[in-house]
């Protein structure tokens, strides 16, 4: 089968280093990379390295295209148009699924071809195509994870040093783990846009990114609060969950009280972990590496072989309208601000101070993080997590 | 697709309620269970509870067989003979699996259908499915887990209640994980099914039980072993591994003292974890119910539902003949013993006391498994387990 590669940055790389170093003996050794699509400055006079999408479209053998170029635009069109040219189309690019999938599903069918994101949700892990599998049988009641290994590797380290946010956030950066602005990790954006993915894939609806929906990141976590929930026996991570209720689901993205020695408290450096609770299958976790170049390439290979093999797609049409609620569903929260308001603000929870903490019990999460969106326009340091207790 | 069930213990009633329950939307709805082979007092006058065996082998209307009877005879005859009558057979028979792997594997070639055993290795974890899938692009270097959750469930209870090993043996059976002999369970027998058939898979070679595999399991363990390793910061786990270095391999049942805080540590109850290592995918794991009703009833389901969509099944010929040694896999052990003579036996390792326990460094695992063959037979009480750190 042969394949053309947007873009050769990290992702792009190392899928061409799998293809072309396969080991004979493996099913990936059928697949051959015919074009890699660059900026004109770096194509060259073979039609390998090339600039001109229109080429690849228009040649009958590329039978599947990879697009990781990452972000929304030329990526949306260059795969609409990849489709509609009868290519299988196999992404990495979280952003513009989340966004656009109905779209690119619907005219993967209407050109009778594939679309597959696998490695656009928790990196080498496979995490969709394992939800997919288990949607065969049972309906998804609930689903939870750390998707993010920046945000991960940040507080593992906290925890295991007890040094600043900043320092480690600096190493990280140095390690090439964060960006240079590393908001999409640390406030969550890149974990609503994971989430998003799998609410689609495991309740048949459509979700987006801004949807109203509640997301807490890390930005403000503080070396004394690792210390003041590891003396009371949790660890901090930050989570990503939806339980669903009938027609109704919760959402929400936040930090959590893990306790010390439960599986997600033991998910260490940039690992990710994601989690499903099926009706039949009951708990079924997943471990492994949620980004780098191998890793990622991984999965975009086991799609495209998915792709080769004429692999059934689960069908999904978006067809549910599930409501987002998150009002029912109710927790702990311990938040730590210097705002003498906060008592006032959350007075109808009766919030109980414990150490300079503030202990919010029987709050939804709706509640919880519209109090928190006044609360840091008076105290921008403050900080906020859940008691574990109900993950999932 | 019609599938005739071949028993009607826990799985075969597991299986029969996924089918006939199934929610009209998933593909789970789209198998029937056409007969159920049952002994010749349950059968009834309808065909489909049946003691008559050729009745089933002869009906053209059955596609599949679900053999979950159990057990090396008749089950191995009957898988036999449905793959010789054109019948794809999925199978949760992990003794018959792993000694007959190569018989049926090729029968099933020979005959133009599929023999699937998901269920046969951790239960509802789909680890087969997953192992294989990452075969298809990695090498895997090696692998690990919990396979069995009663002894988990056992060292889980020991490690939080600090009770002794009988009285949690006790409760284990009383709740219905335990056998009235649990041998299989506690000294590592189903386990080393389970590892002889992932090491099948993993490498494309056949291993066979009692091939002179080294197996320790948790039969002699005590509430003090347990307090003892604890204190040091370790969590025992009974673990079967395999570290593949060229055309060796190592295999090992035993005892290991995982970090607490590790992922290891941290699985409970009588839950299962399996981990690989591939080339690019780098660490992998599964987190899942191993055993129980409808867990494994899923998995059998699902190997249905592989059949039922032609999914390829990853193309083995145990071609190739690995060399096993354990000679070359060197750790850490303790030693717990009253026998003054284990100084001696241990001699060329230079055991060092410590609160009671000898500690032997640089021992392969080889030596270390002969060593408490030799101990056993002058203290039939003496515990080992060795330091993880280097569990993969």
């Amino acid at each position: 089968m042969n394949i053309a590669i947007l873009g050769l940055g990290t992702v792009g790389t190392g899928v061409a280093k799998i293809v072309e170093g396969a080991d004979a003996m493996t099913k990936a050794a059928d697949l051959h990379v015919s074009h890699v699509f660059v900026r004109p400055e770096k194509a060259d006079a073979s039609k390998r390295l090339t600039s001109d999408y229109d080429a690849i479209l228009n040649d009958d053998d590329v039978d599947a295209v990879v697009e990781v170029l990452g972000g929304i635009e030329p990526a949306h069109s260059m795969i609409l148009d990849a489709l509609r040219h009868q290519k299988h189309v196999v992404t990495a690019n979280k952003a513009v699924v989340a966004r656009y999938m109905e779209e690119f599903v619907q005219t993967a069918k209407d050109n009778v071809v594939q679309f597959r994101f696998e490695a656009s949700v928790a990196g080498g892990i496979p995490w969709i195509t394992n939800l997919e599998r288990t949607l065969r049988i049972d309906s998804i009641n609930s689903f939870h994870g750390i998707f993010n290994g920046t945000s991960n590797f940040i507080l593992d380290q906290m925890t295991k040093t007890g040094a600043s946010f900043d320092s480690i956030l600096k190493q990280a950066q140095d390690l090439g783990y964060a960006e240079a602005d590393p908001s999409a990790d640390i406030d969550g954006y890149d974990i609503e846009n994971k989430l998003c993915i799998s609410l689609d894939i495991a309740y048949d609806t459509l979700v987006h990114p801004g949807d109203n929906l509640p997301k807490f990141g890390i930005r403000t976590i503080q070396a004394q609060d690792i210390d003041f929930f590891k003396q009371q026996g949790w660890v901090v991570k930050l989570i990503g969950r939806s339980v669903r209720h009938g027609d109704h689901f919760s959402y929400v993205i936040e930090p959590m009280l893990c306790r010390a020695g439960s599986i997600e408290a033991s998910i260490s450096d940039n690992f990710n972990y994601a989690s499903l609770h099926g009706d039949s299958i009951g708990e079924l976790g997943f471990m492994g590496q949620g980004a780098g170049m191998l890793p990622t390439a991984h999965a975009v290979v086991q799609d495209l072989l998915d792709v080769k093999c004429s692999n059934e797609h689960l069908d999904r049409c978006f067809g549910k309208t599930l409501q987002l609620d998150n009002r029912s569903d109710e927790g702990t929260y311990w938040v730590r601000t210097s705002a003498a308001q906060f008592k006032e603000l959350a007075k109808a929870w009766h919030p109980v101070e414990h150490d300079g903490y503030f202990k919010v019990e029987d709050i939804d999460a709706q509640s919880m993080h519209d109090l928190m969106k006044e609360l840091l326009l008076i105290d921008a340091n403050a900080f906020m997590a859940r008691e574990s207790g109900g993950v999932d």
